[in-house]
């Protein structure tokens, strides 16, 4: 019913090449980080695309992540995964964030988060690739997606989280197929653990940014938003940043578009969303480096942005630069204000890095970073139903004679 | 951006209806159940949209909700209160249902429920007519959306909920700013204590149907359905029935759609699934009666079909009958297999009572009631990440000597 998950379309992909030293990898093998220990950026032959595809062709399909195939990995149809991959709608935020101000809902995406996008792209280029078994580290959400798609297409999962991860987390990736393990520990913690296992030949390495198609499909956030704002961009995007694999995404989609023509060169300026309590690529970005050293003791209410070290640190913080944009801290606090307010005063509910971003968009707007005029984008990436909220015990007894109108 | 919620369009409602008498009531007034105690039905000027939306035009709009204005209430572009009503996905259920079996998955509606359909509908109408204070009794989801969607233009809600109900939706509730009561008794006994309220003035009576706005936006499930099955529908559609008012509503929808010509007389064979320990329109289906008996010690996992009095119980048997289709009961265990089945080989996590449509999908199978090469439709109506799912407690040390290979 959906053509774009049905019908063959071409595809453009040429080669791969590293994202610090542009060394040239080739396609359709199975790749982890560059020689040089860096993620691999797939790159297309953009022209080809921009002479077989007019925008009117694109804009004439349905608006799924699928309808972007040209300017996707995945060569055969037989070998996408879906489960429904959405475009997220556009949310106006009045009155918690302003007149100009829209939340992109990626908690409507399968699995609840926009971690959805890249694991769909992952898994499908795994199975391409003949991959059976795929261990990975996740502070929750990007777990359940992978399991959910993984299982989808019978292809076994091995997932290791911190043991603070929510609950509901690790309950929808053991019910998805995935076998799920608490460790005691952060992410990275996580994230070694599958790296010993992935170099004794045990499983796939599918950690953020270690295998170079998850950024692929977030890179449909800026494909999205370009066709949202009508081939324009938004003046200014806020994107809660943990692994940043999103922010470059988008950052490559933009660039992507404007060699097919369909945007100009102007950009949003980019603000990478940290939390106070982790928050390396506010602090390299304020230092003026180009790395990010790893946040020790890293502790937030917004688990999500909880990453003390991200491997792609020098592509995030060159893309917030190249924006004119800034990286910023935020409260747990503020985060939890923000979250209240945006539920209390507009009816939507946030998850706490969604909630982020909107805190960042309150201090920017206050130190005159952002002007209240200027289009905003607030990123939640996972729906707020996957978090905790406050008790509401208001009980009334129906034997009793009740004064309705004291309620 | 969304034109269809920005641009304004031509309404065509002439009148309202009385469900069981076809007493003709007034339109753009405010009205509760007919004068014989039963649902208002919405009417329009079909041969009117059909002399003026030409099915091209539908097609070329954004998918959403709002897309089928003309066949909606709402006159006015300002009440209309939204939070991104997107077309829901249908998926592919392969494994655990069958190769015709899709799932329409409400769940990724606002709120995560399709109780968003009939809430923003008719919180715009409540809008439009002035009332500023709304109770309404709820299982927890039909809560949840009220008061997103009245919050976000600020009318009051004050709600209901049996003291069973799901934390999480006792808790959303109230951080959408909506007053919540806990009751010690069922769905019904909530009802009557916002009957009273209604009686005293004190607010307006949302309940199911008894208010004639939410029916119609539950009945662009249908309309979407016809659209995305290219103006086929599809041989059998399974719904889980508490209220019954979104199978009342597609059935509505249909026949409109081909009072437009865009569908011909043919019909999918609607079965309403209920859970046995709450199952009072299978019962009246059964015996062959056209009212249902009020279904006494109502207990069901399924709690958003625990309803054991359902006031469009005529409708929905009505609907079932024409028709072709059954009124079918599901017990407990298969309503969490099915779950279970759906998550661990599909990868898709379904809510407990779109897992009665799946538990009763296939035992319609089995009893030859539906055939493997027919397309079925199971409505999940919520996001699975509500509800509460089995624990998975696996731990690993990250300071000891792992045998990785063991895991």
């Amino acid at each position: 019913m959906n053509s774009n998950i049905t019908v063959d379309r071409p595809t453009f992909v040429t080669h791969l090449e590293c994202s610090l030293t542009g060394e040239r990898y080739e396609a359709d093998q199975l790749h982890g980080l560059s020689r040089a220990g860096r993620p691999l950026l797939v790159r297309y032959d953009l022209a080809a695309i921009k002479a077989s595809l007019p925008k009117a062709m694109l804009e004439a399909r349905e608006t799924d992540l699928w309808r972007w195939r040209e300017l996707l990995p995945v060569r055969q149809t037989s070998d996408i995964v879906s489960l429904g991959e959405i475009e997220t709608p556009l949310i106006p935020l009045t009155k918690s964030g302003g007149a100009n101000v829209l939340v992109k809902d990626e908690g409507r995406l399968p699995t609840g988060s926009f971690k959805a996008r890249g694991l769909v792209m992952a898994v499908a280029m795994a199975k391409a690739l003949g991959v059976t078994k795929i261990a990975m580290p996740t502070n929750g959400n990007a777990g359940a997606a992978l399991a959910a798609y993984a299982t989808r297409c019978g292809i076994e999962t091995i997932i290791f989280c911190p043991d603070d991860t929510p609950e509901i987390n690790v309950r929808e990736i053991a019910l998805q197929g995935g076998r799920v393990y608490r460790v005691n520990g952060l992410i990275d913690d996580c994230g070694a653990i599958v790296a010993k296992g992935a170099a004794q030949g045990l499983w796939f390495d599918f950690s953020t940014l270690k295998e170079p198609y998850r950024i692929e499909g977030k890179k449909t956030m800026g494909l999205e938003l370009a066709a949202q704002f009508g081939w324009k961009l938004p003046d200014t995007i806020f994107y809660p940043t943990g692994g940043g694999t999103g922010l470059i995404g988008m950052w490559k989609a933009f660039d992507e578009l404007e060699a097919l023509g369909w945007i100009g060169p102007e950009r949003p300026r980019m603000f990478a969303v940290q939390a106070s309590g982790c928050a390396p690529i506010v602090r390299a970005f304020d230092l003026g480096l180009e790395h990010a050293e790893r946040w020790e003791d890293a502790a937030t209410v917004a688990a999500g942005i909880r990453v003390p070290k991200a491997v792609g640190d020098f592509l995030i913080l060159r893309a917030v630069r190249e924006s004119g944009g800034k990286a910023m801290a935020v409260g747990d606090p503020a985060i939890l204000k923000a979250v209240d307010d945006a539920a209390k005063q507009d009816g939507l509910l946030l998850c706490p890095e969604g909630g982020a971003t909107l805190a960042a968009y309150r201090e920017a707007l206050r130190l005159g970073w952002v002007e209240a005029d200027e289009s905003a984008v607030l990123f939640n990436c996972a729906t707020g139903l996957k978090y905790p909220m406050p008790a509401a015990d208001a009980v009334v007894d129906r034997f009793a004679e009740i004064d309705l109108a004291a309620l």
